[in-house]
């Protein structure tokens, strides 16, 4: 499409010359997320409120070029790249909480703010924001709307869409619009809200959202197990749930995991098991006590070779610091990495574990899986030299083995990171074809131009 | 649009002779709703599966009669009424639940199926189906999810929506096709499930769902306060939350409410008390108790008459029974009855009843008002003589006023009943233009000849 200057001096007058980029450097530094892929943009604009992005967005229809909304480049999937060029439109000038209201539980903030930031402020006032995607220390909140963020305590307090009320969207037509609600129910009209978390920037840009809030736990317990059998920590896992006991996170590492974040971190995690499980309670101090008693001697039934309380807030933290360090280390096995998240119903994880041994064995290749084994989220990673076309090609067979067989196992092909352009050539395994052209004409009811975020999700 | 006797014909082709019918009295049977207003479809059908619905769906299009999808016509604002006739399509013979996995906490269930029904087979699997609308023992799952049913325990569960987790669909052009997952977590492509419920029926025909289940709590305690002022009420429910303290349940009900229910039921509630909350915790044996015991203190701290702990399940029965038995019990005060469910945040309730009590003295009309004081969902019914044409007029005048305050404090039109007919005409009060045509545009989208449910919430 072609940024002419002329359209370029418009975007400049619209969010000041500060404010807007065609630099090279600029277009390096924004052409990137955590997919390591590098599609760069014409140009940057950093737009401050709504009004400049609905300006943008007009521009764009009027002149046809391409905007892609960005925060902080954290994602999985590469939602936030560039693919066709155009613009870039970094939203971390929306870095505001508006407010947060403690009697209703519920804040208003900005997309630009970092999840952890907003997370901690909350915390201070003894309130609780429950998603936590890994990235939470650097993605935002509006990324993490954008893909419907996860994170460990999804298994028992659900994810990023079941905390968003309200939004205040601008159109890829520009219209500065307001979808849901500011109170804890709302069912007036179509739930748009709802269908712009996860939508990946494809339908329309978050200027603010209102979000619903927790009381924060009182307590968290940390408990780690160590099984010579991933059979035995699935059983422990299932049993767990079965007793009618929720934790606030089951993760689990497997033997490669565990290899890997060991050498990285020394966290003191037992190189030759199978299998550990993280796992933490919350609730009040009575109540996680006398929950994580009952999860102890749970596990104690199941044949695990250990199970050990973290006796101190620090050990805990260490341990947390081991998973979420699993994908960052990584890197150590190779120079290539797919990273997926596939679900698959929790009691399917031995299934699926088991296949990715057998597709280790077959190609030859480094494959890690660990993830959330509460709610049968996988993080599976597959990791490959990328300057050897045999093993590439390989890693993307055994990523299309996973795929499928997820698929038989009645799951999904991401619970998390979203499509993008990971997995936009996958979408029609899951996704019948009568469905994706429903899809597409969803975006042309929103986008009919087709200049918001292109080549994502539906391609 | 007039139905021929050669489409019905092909109609009764599809479903079998005993599964269709245009006779009178079948016509008048599913003419009706909870609204009370009469619209005789011309025909009625009873499908049995997906492939009849997409059957008759398909004939819809191709000779222009319209369509509207039944359960149990429990709704309170006319979704399932056809108002322009053609076909009524009565879901109930989809009746069965399917699988109910207690490894995954997921069930399979058809949209037929009583939620009460559902609710007491999950339950004796110990496991739980949290949405409680009040009509649970009648109202069908579908219904339930095409209006987003809520109930008293969504303040700490959450409505309808946050419990559906995959949805087989057939479009209003007659394709099946599934959306969502069967997993927890999943975000391959847009939400979809998530946008068919609440959409009244107006997208598509659910046939089968699957459904997240928790585990059933070990116990629950119902407590009674008693208030003279509303105000107080209305901070104990405040302070409740604000010390971090969740319930499944904080119901209340006005002076009204209170009279109207004791003279129908005799459950022994005080007759001169401004408000009452009917509080309900359920967790382990020992958290309920736990924090019973913490919610008696904080109200205790507050200026109540009384505060009462129900001493048996009977006991904590009949009070619920009370609460549930307000909406019909109204009858006696009137043979017009508006039923609104506005919300409000929660700590404006007192401003709300305040308004309601002066428009009541104003007019001169009985207005009664009781609910979710957790979720800040008001159920606000104005009585009124249908013959008399100027308390008619004042009646509308007052939700008119009503409807106003509610956006004026933040609010939202509908918690749970959802827009219909009923509150189409208010749709542009809380709803901008520009979004308006934008949920045209998708229901375009879905429904290109407009056979589904036609009249309904865009009108």
């Amino acid at each position: 499409m072609g940024l002419s200057s002329k359209v370029f001096d418009q975007l400049c007058s619209i969010v000041g010359r500060d404010h807007c980029s065609r630099l090279a450097e600029d277009q390096v530094c924004y052409a990137y997320d955590a997919t390591r892929r590098f599609y760069p943009p014409e140009a940057v604009v950093f737009p401050k409120d709504a009004q400049d992005v609905s300006s943008v967005l007009k521009l764009a229809n009027e002149h046809g070029f391409f905007v892609t909304p960005r925060g902080a480049g954290s994602g999985m999937s590469g939602g936030s790249l560039p693919v066709k060029g155009g613009v870039a439109m970094v939203m971390t000038r929306f870095d505001r909480i508006v407010n947060i209201d403690t009697d209703n539980l519920v804040a208003v903030v900005q997309p630009g703010v970092i999840t952890g930031v907003f997370q901690k402020t909350v915390e201070r006032k003894g309130l609780f924001y429950p998603p936590d995607p890994s990235s939470a220390d650097f993605s935002t909140l509006g990324g993490n709307l954008a893909e419907c963020a996860g994170g460990a305590s999804a298994v028992k307090y659900g994810v990023t869409r079941d905390y968003v009320l309200g939004l205040e969207v601008v159109l890829p037509t520009g219209e500065i619009v307001h979808f849901g609600v500011r109170t804890a129910k709302g069912v007036v009209g179509y739930d748009l809200a709802r269908l712009i978390v996860g939508s990946e920037g494809t339908l329309g840009v978050i200027t603010e959202m209102t979000l619903r809030l927790l009381p924060l736990p009182e307590a968290s317990k940390t408990l780690l197990a160590v099984y010579d059998k991933m059979e035995d920590a699935a059983e422990g896992v299932s049993e767990i749930i079965r007793r009618g006991i929720i934790p606030r996170a089951i993760e689990y590492m497997d033997n490669a995991a565990i290899r890997c974040v060991e050498g990285h971190l020394g966290a003191g995690l037992p190189l030759d098991a199978e299998a550990i499980l993280l796992i933490e309670i919350d609730g009040t101090e009575t109540e996680a006590g006398f929950l994580m008693d009952k999860v102890v001697a749970v596990l104690g039934d199941t044949p695990c070779r250990s199970i050990h309380a973290a006796g101190s807030k620090e050990e805990a933290a260490l341990l947390w610091k081991a998973r979420k360090s699993i994908s960052p280390a990584l890197r150590r096995y190779g120079t290539g990495k797919l990273n997926e998240d596939i679900v698959v119903p929790r009691s399917r994880i031995p299934d699926m574990v088991a296949k990715i041994r057998e597709l280790s064995e077959k190609t030859g290749l480094t494959m890690v899986s660990f993830g959330h084994a509460g709610d049968g989220n996988i993080h599976f990673n597959v990791m490959f030299d990328r300057d050897d076309a045999r093993q590439t090609s390989l890693a993307l067979e055994a990523v299309d083995a996973v795929f499928d067989y997820t698929l038989a196992l009645g799951g999904t092909l991401s619970g998390e990171h979203g499509v993008g352009i990971a997995k936009a050539p996958y979408m029609d395994k899951e996704v019948s074809g009568d469905v994706l052209a429903l899809m597409k004409r969803i975006k042309r009811a929103f986008d009919p131009a087709g200049i918001l975020n292109p080549g994502k999700m539906l391609l």
